[in-house]
């Protein structure tokens, strides 16, 4: 099951960016706009990590704060998301997900996230602020790696600190997976998705992308392929899944079946996935709640196709 | 926490009910449209229940079949919802709840299901049914006790089971509650709602009756309060709630706290949600993943007043 990622870096082909002229972004500023950060050890290993990337690292000062679940209560989080766009750093990151940003949705200053210029990215409850600044504005923001659950791990993967570095700095222009039981696609569109609690969570309302001939990429944790199903319904229902020109499958994980499933699984998931939407369906994106995962640039104009069980998403062209 | 229900039944007084001259409902239907009866002769229990009750029972032939985790095919559970508008019985219960209602809505003839004239009643998954009727051609079905959960129970609930009985023969004229928490409210309206899962996942859809002033009622069962926070919040988002007269809260039941919740429960929810939504929120209602639960009619107009620690839902009115 496990994915390969292969980064195909062309940082040695001098040529393939001299069309990239600003400053290389190498500051990252650290908030929490959703769970609270159970050990904040975790964020000064981070920092460290970060640091042996090349990025100076700043957390914001209300990162740590613990209110119930939260980071904070609402007010403090919502300040820490308006003070990441009046600093001087380049790229905004998300120390953890969890659950906090759906109901900060209506105060954010979408404009003003735009408007900022930063490289926001997150995973999981970051989704709804990736798809909201997309629905809002059309404003590029990263699903990838965190603070807390990447960089700040006991182990951190390699890979997904060389995809998340290379994305930061636009030298990465190709992501390619094994996915050998793919459709046969070849198109271009919009990245959009992430996690798919987040993505149902905000069908049928404003902060919902309306994305037509898009890459829709997925993945989730801890949800019963029931669930998944059901949400993946709710799209459907919704037209959303036959407007796209691909869905992309991340990793689902950390599900349990129960006996009376009696052979529904995932796998019956994605079979009724492609028996009801007439659109191609790709899995073994390398990326989820897992160690492995690729840095995403949420509402940027992509290219994929699949050949001899690899997908190849093309990340930049040169037109 | 137990609310107390209190069937008001006028049945002594004759007056109350000339004006329902079509015979008695007294045949029910049993159709299983979701999840696998697990056991059949929790079935036949509940024949022998709903036969002291007064009413004959006829079950599908396909309610007792299995596929993975569905009570058969799609193809064979809309059979049986085919065959349940054709037969005699003037009652159609789901055996039970489950999943597998939501990617059979696209392939149910509603306008049939309405002209049928049959009262539908279920729970749970059924609320797919149940809100997907009322949103495409406003007819009335219920939401109550089930064959397997209730009738078919080890230890069956009499209130339950009166208040279905008074439901079904319209005898029911206000149902009433301890709600000592609740807003002042004195509204009328079309009750709808359900289980929350459901109500959320038909968001956006064609499934998702579009009611103004309407009298919300939801509950849930094993989800955390986080996750009923982020479902409320959808329908927060989607401007459902701002638009509704009252919001009745049932049990929401079988949730696991974490140690980081940190005192984040549903008290806090329910807290957010008074501050949030300028809705009264009712709260008590004897409904949900319980024994004790009424037999509730969605689509129907209804009234709603609270006073001295009670809530009254006034289900039938003389006008």
């Amino acid at each position: 099951m496990t994915p390969a990622a292969h980064a195909h870096d062309h940082s040695h082909d001098d040529h393939s960016h001299h069309h990239h002229e600003h400053p290389l972004p190498t500051g990252i500023y650290l908030i929490s706009p959703s769970g609270a950060v159970a050990d904040p050890a975790s964020i000064d290993l981070a920092r460290v990590r970060l640091g042996e990337l090349g990025f100076k690292t700043t957390v914001d000062r209300a990162a740590l704060l613990v209110h119930e679940r939260f980071a904070g209560t609402d007010k403090q989080r919502l300040a820490g998301i308006a003070r990441a766009l009046k600093q001087k750093h380049p790229i905004v990151m998300a120390t953890r997900g969890g659950y906090g940003l759906s109901r900060l949705l209506p105060f954010i200053d979408w404009q003003a996230v735009a408007d900022s210029g930063k490289s926001f990215i997150g995973q999981s409850d970051f989704t709804a602020f990736s798809l909201a600044l997309l629905a809002k504005t059309g404003a590029v923001s990263y699903a990838g790696p965190t603070a807390v659950y990447d960089f700040g791990a006991k182990k951190m993967d390699d890979l997904t600190a060389d995809l998340f570095g290379e994305c930061m700095r636009h030298e990465l222009e190709v992501l390619s997976f094994e996915s050998p039981d793919s459709d046969p696609v070849d198109a271009r569109g919009i990245l959009w998705g992430g996690n798919l609690a987040m993505v149902a969570s905000l069908v049928g309302t404003p902060y919902m992308p309306n994305i037509d001939g898009g890459i829709l990429f997925l993945e989730d944790v801890a949800e019963h392929p029931f669930r998944i199903e059901r949400m993946l319904t709710q799209l459907w229902h919704a037209g959303i899944l036959a407007r796209q020109g691909a869905i992309v499958l991340g990793r689902f994980t950390d599900y349990r079946l129960a006996s009376h499933d009696n052979g529904f699984d995932l796998p019956a998931v994605i079979a009724w996935l492609r028996a009801t939407v007439k659109v191609p369906v790709i899995t073994g994106l390398p990326y989820g709640h897992v160690r492995v995962k690729a840095t995403l640039p949420i509402g940027s104009q992509i290219g994929i196709a699949t050949e001899d069980g690899m997908a190849h998403l093309v990340l930049q062209e040169h037109f």
